[in-house]
C-alpha cells in the first residue's frame, strides 16, 4: 500500500485527467466511484488502480492501491459528495462477432438516457450496444451513474452506424427503425433470431438516412395528445416486446 | 400590459415564492417556463399571470401580463439559462370518480422519474395518477421539465395509498403490485377493464404493506445479472403491456 497526500502528486494529476473523454480514449481507461462499481470492475479483472480514504478498503484488491485524503478524492470525483473509494478501470475489449440482438443508438445526447438504456438493454436480454460515433461517451460519469452498475454487463461499441447496418444486413439481421408516425406496433412483429433495433436522438429521433436503411419502422401508439415518449422508456418497451416469446 | 422593473416588486417577491412547495400548496398555483408550457396552460384555461421579456409575447394571453427584465426572469426561474417567458398556472382540479386505469406511485423520490412516468402514463393510456403523500411534488420544476409538456394531460392526485387501494378494491378494480421476485410476467395477464398498477420507491420498491394489499404482483424477467430496471422504464413496459389488447 502506498500513501499519497498531495493533490499535486503526478499520479493524481494524471488520474484526474480521466474525467475528460480525450484522455479516457487515449489511456483506454475510465474512473468509477463507490464500492459497488470498484468491486464489480475488480471481479471482472478490469480494475487497474484504486484510491481510498481507508487502508482497510484497499486490502481486498490485488491491483495497486493508494491511501489518499479527502482533497484527493474530491479532485478525482465528479460529484459534490464523493464516495470514499475511486477506481481506475480498463475499458473492456469488445468483439462484435457473435451478437444476435443488438441495440443501435443514433446520436443519443443525454447521459441519463444512455445510462438507462445500457441498464435496460442488459436486463432485457440484448447482446450488445453499437452507438454512432457522435453519441455521448458511455464512460461519462453521469452515464456510469445512471447504469446503476450495469455498465460492465453488456459490450458497448462506437461505430459508423450506416456502415454497421450494411454489415448486419449482409449477415441476415432484421433491422428495426423507430418513428413517431407511419410505423407498425411492436406487438405483431414476429420474433427474429437476429435483429438490431435503432433508437434515435432525443429531439430528432432516428435520422431519415438511417430509417431509409431499415427493414421496418416500429412505433408505439400514443394517447392523450402526447407526442413522444422518453427514448429510454420507448427503448425499454420495444426491447421487451421484441425479446418476448409471442 | 404592465411593466415591472424591480426584483423587489411585491408581485415578483410573491410569485418567486411559488418555487417552494409550501407556497405552491397554499396558493394552489405553480410556475411554468417557456412558450410551450405557457401556451398549453393558457389553452386549458389554467394560466393566471404571465411574465415576459418582450411585449409581443404577452399579447396573445387574456390573463394579466407583465413586461419584465432579465433580472426578474432570473429571479422567477429555477434554471441557469432561463426562457424568456414564465407563467403562473392554477393547479388543475381533479376528481377521481370515473377513472378506469390508474397508476399508483408509492414514495417516488426522483423528480426525473416522476416526470417521465407522468409523460408515459398519459401517452400509454392511463386515466390518472394517484401518488402517496410523501411522493415528490409533481409541480417541482424538474418534474415539470421531465414531463415534456405532458403535465396537463393526466390528472395527478396525492392521497393515502393504503386507503385509496381499499376504495378501489371496493369498486372492483384489480390492483397490480410490482416486485423483483416471485411475481408473474405482465404478458399473460388478462386485460382488465378497471385496474391500478403500483410502482414503488427507487431504492426500496413497493413497500411490503402495500404489496400485501394487491391482487397480483407483476415482475419483468431480467438477464445478465442486472437486478432492477429504472422505475420509469419498468412502469413504461408494464403500462404498455397492461393496456394492449391480448
Amino acid at each position: 500500500m502506498n500513501q499519497i497526500t498531495s493533490v499535486n502528486n503526478p499520479l493524481i494529476i494524471e488520474t484526474a485527467k480521466l474525467k475528460i473523454k480525450k484522455y479516457r480514449d487515449r489511456q483506454k481507461a475510465f474512473l468509477v466511484e463507490g464500492y459497488h462499481l470498484v468491486e464489480e470492475s475488480f471481479r471482472l479483472g478490469l480494475l487497474t488502480k484504486v484510491f481510498a480514504l481507508k487502508a482497510d478498503d484497499l486490502e481486498m484488491f490485488s491491483c495497486p492501491g493508494y491511501l489518499v485524503n479527502e482533497a484527493i478524492i474530491a479532485k478525482l470525483s465528479t460529484t459534490k459528495s464523493p464516495q470514499p473509494i475511486i477506481g481506475v478501470v480498463a475499458m473492456p475489449k469488445t468483439e462484435n462477432t457473435r451478437f444476435k440482438r443488438i441495440l443501435l443508438l443514433d446520436r443519443l445526447q443525454d447521459p441519463g438516457n444512455l445510462g438507462t438504456l445500457i441498464r435496460s438493454a442488459a436486463a432485457l436480454g440484448m447482446d450488445a450496444i453499437i452507438a454512432s460515433s457522435d453519441t455521448v461517451d458511455c464512460y461519462n460519469e453521469k452515464v456510469i451513474r445512471s447504469t446503476q452498475g450495469a455498465l460492465f454487463r453488456i459490450p458497448i461499441l462506437y461505430r459508423d452506424l450506416t456502415k454497421e447496418i450494411g454489415k448486419l444486413k449482409e449477415k441476415g439481421f432484421t433491422i428495426y427503425g423507430t418513428g413517431l408516425k407511419g410505423g407498425i406496433k411492436p406487438k405483431p412483429v414476429e420474433k427474429q433470431d437476429r435483429y438490431a433495433l435503432v433508437l434515435g436522438n432525443e429531439a430528432q429521433g432516428v435520422s431519415p438516412e438511417i430509417n431509409r436503411l431499415v427493414d421496418r419502422i416500429l412505433m408505439i401508439p400514443m394517447q392523450n395528445g402526447v407526442e413522444s415518449l422518453n427514448v429510454g422508456v420507448a427503448g425499454g418497451i420495444l426491447m421487451y416486446c421484441l425479446n418476448q416469446d409471442q
